[in-house]
């Protein structure tokens, strides 16, 4: 783990959004909401077809910031997620972490957090609130 | 779907957490963050154990939106999210949704959002915003 | 859940039966027949492509009576079942569970429970015995 | 698969019943019965504790028929179940299958279908009709 982070610093990370993804999620938060599992009722929506859960591509930011910036060790605090456009199955989502602020002194950094489809639109918009400590020997979230 | 939302309504969702669960969580995510998939270094560190992804948790809250309160239909535009205390495999979590504030003209509301282990302590705490479309054809997030 | 029942009383629940939830399913019960988990020997089949198993979408009555009619609580006593119809894998399932005959005394209800595709086909045709407790302390099943 | 059967000729299928597969199974069908996702409610019901979907462990009935006898090929017409005990998670379950009757003109079969727990207890008990085309070109259910 990075010990010191500097504003401008960015990691990505891109999954493409399976069915088997959104059925799996389905079961572990039991989010059955028609539009995720009902081929028939999401077809007849506005989205044209099922769509992943929101939340669902959400956490291709935490894996982000677990995995690649800042990294292990690093301690969730907090993460608003505004959901600009669905996820369709079968879209490659890429989510970008960068450091806007960071304060060494409370370890602390503020991470403006998105997600973008394969055509580069926004698909999720956020900030995130991350702790790094300093012996660097657990993370949450 | 109620068509009109009244400040004070709320509704809650409940799910024991499971190893299985944190799995395919992490499948389906990338979010191989040791504390969450490795026993040994979980153990080592603050938290004693393996613990669940925080956004894994926060589903739960998605899925009290969207099968309860509002209920299918309902357009997902925002969550705000605090880790305040880790989830443990085993524990079961309860998600309650409050509708705080309902704008009918706007067919908006905010919602006030938690999520409690089984001691009653709060591990995510936060907001979200949502919009009840009027011909309810369709629901995201 | 309703402490009475009336006999005409139906819910409904819908999915969408993917591959995913068929090769999951494959995997829990142990049930490999080739039919279902092999699209070479399924496509010579009768059925020209592989179908779900006949109980896995039976899963979505048991769905149906849990979690709608008569909903948590409910004892699940016996359930018959007819195959009709292959379910393939896209078609999305229908489950519904009509009141048929409520003995209070007993607290015994018959249910039908049929599913259809979505062209309205009858793919299981059957009945479900249940028992809705006094005091709504558990459900099996 | 056997062109031939026999009155008494039977099978055994087992499997332990594990909390990934009422994890899985509660996803594939939508059931999320709080005594099947729920430990703190499930521990205060009559079952004390989580157990298993009943359809679940009827699954294990349903690869027995497929995979041993009659075995591929054979086409799964009908199965009555009664729910004689609670399965729970770590149980390891047995399914049995006895043809009972065996029409060869009309190649139909009559199966007693039994599942028993560890303890030989009977947790399911049932029937299932079958059929084994002469081509042996597929199978359903």
């Amino acid at each position: 783990m990075a010990s010191i982070l500097s504003v401008g610093q960015h990691a990505e990370f891109s999954k493409t959004v399976t069915e088997a993804d959104v059925v799996l999620y389905a079961g572990i938060t039991g989010d059955f909401n028609p539009v995720h599992i009902n081929e028939v009722v999401a077809r007849a929506s506005r989205f044209g077809g099922r769509i992943a859960h929101g939340l669902l591509a959400a956490g291709f930011i935490s894996a982000c910031i677990a995995m690649k910036l800042p990294g292990p060790g690093t301690i969730y605090l907090s993460q608003s997620l505004k959901f600009m456009r669905p996820v369709r199955l079968g879209d490659t989502v890429t989510a970008r972490v960068e450091v806007a602020d960071w304060n060494e002194t409370k370890r602390r950094a503020r991470l403006t957090t998105t997600c973008r489809n394969q055509h580069g639109e926004l698909v999720i918009d956020g900030e995130a609130m991350v702790l790094i400590p300093d012996e660097g020997s657990g993370a949450a979230g």
